[in-house]
């Protein structure tokens, strides 16, 4: 594509819009045409939230099929589960590309997905279309996507750091074990007392110990790059911080794979990939130097006494987890360069 | 000046070098030419600051003034008050213009700075040429200045706030009360234990009671507004957070002003200044809407009742109050667009 | 009264009946006989707060007037303002002895509440005999009170750093500001967006600018001790950290009055005050001293080029400012020693 | 022992010899004789941490094992390994019996101590002689001991939720894998840049990843468990907050063992061990309910599906990972019950 594409962001007010708002007003090819927020409608979104003003003063709208077909070239849609699925098709239907934050086109199995969210798939015959969006694994089936399924910000930050392992052989597929902690954001802006300042600073939990909607997410990926089916540990943590991911991987190396083999399979895999940064040898990723970026940064140790190798996997739950890995995504179908608008370092500090 | 500025930061991995070259890496008009670091000499900046990898690898140098003036047009001095005051100048014999961010050059009576600073000044000549780097006071000096002293931090946030008042004449002199709160980034990246997390954090106290050292140039600028000596109360506090400063500022209001008129003021005031943004009436700043940028965020409130206006002034200490601000006098030095590389949003959240 | 008094406390499961139920967990004279908690009818207290674990296994109860009277002798009411002054007449009439948390009982002009608080009281002649509950002002009359309203938060603290100055005659009462710093633990447990952990961490704000409740609290107070109506300025911030609260307070001192004597009216107002910690000449308070306890440290600096004090008062907003308080108040009307249960030092770290 | 024991604590104003004077300070048996601080000699403890303010305005003293032993009972060292050891054995000789902080003591082969700290013990022979101060595992040997050598934080909560599986056969031992995260306070009161509030507030990483001193410590205790040599996998991570510290446990379950016999292995493990509170089924563990405590939390997930069980265990690493576990053997030593002075809820809040 030439020029300018418009995009139109449903859910623009929540955290994922938000972040996406802000990455896009600073990108020359997107032009933001409408900021669909169906609780504020009418007010500037500057109004919403004020670190906007005067930068992005465009008032929110209803959410209107037409007129989003008539605005705009692209829309993302940041909506819960369920609303997105009700809600993609029509758009397609009049000839938008969408961009999807739920989970609701991830998977390629209509009932692994029912399984995992409890919910009745309006158009399964999507799930065959959707590319799942991860540009590092599947860039050439997003640049020519109809319907891109943006990843979960776990599945993002683990599939990174196994993919090349599985895809190698490097390791045993029954023996993963992934501890991943998240900022707070990745609740979402909504109001449930478990979020609060007071509940939530100054401690550290598990959650979803029991079943997390990313883990057959997750499952699925890693299935495809071992080619067996993959069942995973997944345990993620709740920390007290407003973004951050990081995901501590364990895996037990297969015969033949000493520490010089294993890094070589991540030099190997991330050349060229200007989003994945192997940190060097002895040295490991903290959460910080990717806020507010499409950075994944990625550190390995191998413990010859027990066989396993330990991969770290830092990203920004809002960032290469969410908003920046789409407008990653976005830039790939609109055909601009791959990294346009997220060359920026981190606010580390 | 046409195309291109090579630029230098002395003192490059502290604080407010870190976000100069954050906020210099995606600036079109000035090139990174020297990181001067002694205690990093040699070392890649982004091994030091590892969110920087990929995007500012440049190695650290150590300092040359023949180094500087061959490579570059313009250096940063981010150095310690004494320290900058000893290097400046040759910097100027070599022809480079030099912005500085220590108290060394931003006051105009030796004298002062010598009682706040408890030290003999070594070139009160530059003194009178130097000019206080505030560009909504100082715009047309600045774009000349062979030497800008950037103003610190609690200056910045306060004089934005009550400057306009008293050039006015509408708020007496003798009744300013300034209650000022920063992030924990004012100390700078210094090993002592009062900034250790388990000390900072969940806590909240005043400092620097009986003396700060913005004070007297705090006291200068409102004077020079007000067009006589002016004492104020100024008082800083320590918030647990990385970044942001609010001044809460209080003045007695003369007769004749009422809340629209003391609006009218700081809307004639800031018409046309793209970084300072009066809320509307009846709200008032946080200081995370300003986080990463040089946005200054005002708010007013008259009180009848008391007679008093209180201001309300947001900033990010490091952004409007330090690096930012810098960025913004070094575009008009260079002729660029003042506004250039400083017009993305806040990281709010 | 001699041996054991049975308590309740209506509304145990929000922020202030949590930490009540946290010091008299520990406390000798008071039997923790019922926990009031409509929304958690039947639970174990240490099922809704599981810190309480094997300490506080009681049952939460619905709310009943004739079970409070049959099982306790005081009962604690932390209840929202309207919902206590609709409650405690029944109580008294039952003979028990009750400590409010609410504004409801704290005004001795009903008009005045009924402006702040939008609300017309139901039982105005309680007001008269209601005790305002800061044991430095009101001991004696505390201790045979049927009814005693704990004070605000914020009044607390700024009454504690202004009326020794006031009674001495020592500042003009025209003169007082008073900015405030508190915890998020103030709002309470309620789930509403701005205290979600994503919008109050790295974030300082003023809040309640054009009118907070606490204001007319405090002017009630200061009057009583100037003798005189005293309108002050009184600005509330929000810190983000879970408790905590400091009041900056500043006044024009009368002539006559240098910094020893300033001193002295601190410490002869508060000499046999166990909770009032005068600190040292060139010291100042930070919250963290006080997390947890029942303390209130003072600072004073006064600054002859202005001829202003600043006082510095911190407490726990839900210590001092709340539960702790409340103790210390309990104590009283029991007839316990003052300080029972309250002699432990702060979680400082 | 009856009555009172007199207790000295050398490094008394270090984080952890701060929080045992906290706990100390409401504690009837023990009497606080000397607080040793070599950097505060003659300050009194209430003017270094002013949080103690009326509570403990002992002086700090300097070093003298004379002067302990004349003053002392009991003596606690809070001191760097290698200090301990070179100190310990005096004191021993001059009759006092001692729990020390460090690792020095910690260890029963010299070699493993020797590997992991890199320095030569001084004194093998009393390695024979220390006992490991876990009482939920050494209860009576602590009674008795001249020397208990206070766990490490990360041991104490890894043990207390792996100890019961391999005791019992349930798990293969080699599968073990622990991935915890800790607040900063493990650090120390040591001025380091990484724990300032700027590079630690808002991240969170992996460190010590190629060797913590704690594994070896871990594995000397799960193999006397297991009755096997145990290698694990064991990663510490830190987490932006003060205190507090969770071990995600994993490990393969052994056939013929489902969820309701591991339970039951926990059940009867910490039956009558009043510190150690097992969760519901469900229901996980987060570090703020255990904050200032010498509780454990432990939650527990078997997944048929992979055959692992996940063992959540969370301590405050300054309570039951250190000062509060201290106590609960300093307890056990001097004769009096073992939960004095520790019976006290969380600040959970």
């Amino acid at each position: 594509m030439a020029g300018t594409a418009r995009i139109g962001i449903v859910g623009a007010t929540g955290y994922v819009g938000l972040e996406l708002v802000r990455l896009l007003a600073g990108h020359s090819g997107f032009l933001l045409a409408e900021l669909v927020s169906q609780s504020h409608v009418g007010r500037p979104f500057s109004e919403v939230h004020p670190a906007f003003r005067s930068i992005v003063d465009l008032a929110c709208s209803d959410l209107s099929a037409d007129r989003l077909a008539e605005r705009c070239d692209f829309v993302v849609t940041a909506l819960p589960h369920g609303v997105s699925s009700a809600l993609v098709p029509g758009l397609l239907d009049k000839g938008l590309r969408v961009l999807d934050h739920s989970g609701d086109f991830r998977f390629k199995d209509a009932a692994v997905y029912e399984a995992a969210y409890g919910l009745t798939h309006p158009r399964p015959d999507l799930l065959a279309e959707a590319v799942y969006g991860l540009p590092e694994l599947y860039r050439d089936r997003i640049r020519t996507a109809r319907i891109v399924a943006n990843p979960g910000c776990y599945p993002t930050c683990t599939l990174l750091g196994l993919v090349p392992l599985l895809r190698a052989g490097a390791v045993d597929p029954a023996s993963l074990v992934v501890d991943a902690a998240s900022g707070i954001s990745g609740a979402g802006r909504k109001a449930d007392v478990p979020y609060l300042f007071t509940e939530a600073a100054e401690s550290f939990k598990a959650y979803g110990v029991t079943g997390h909607r990313h883990r057959p997410e997750i499952e699925q990926e890693l299935s495809a790059a071992a080619g067996v089916p993959v069942a995973v540990t997944f345990v993620p943590h709740l920390a007290p911080m407003k973004r951050g991911m990081l995901a501590t991987i364990h895996a037990q190396v297969r015969p033949g794979f000493d520490a010089a083999a294993l890094r070589r399979i991540f030099e190997e895999a991330y050349a060229g990939e200007y989003f994945v940064r192997l940190l060097p040898a002895g040295t490991f990723p903290e959460t910080r130097s990717t806020t507010g970026t499409n950075f994944a940064d990625l550190g390995l140790h191998y413990d010859a006494r027990t066989g396993r190798i330990a991969v770290f996997s830092a990203i920004d739950n809002l960032g290469k987890g969410a908003a920046a890995q789409a407008l990653q995504a976005l830039n790939l179908m609109a055909g601009f360069d791959e990294a346009a608008g997220l060359r920026l370092p981190a606010l580390a500090l």
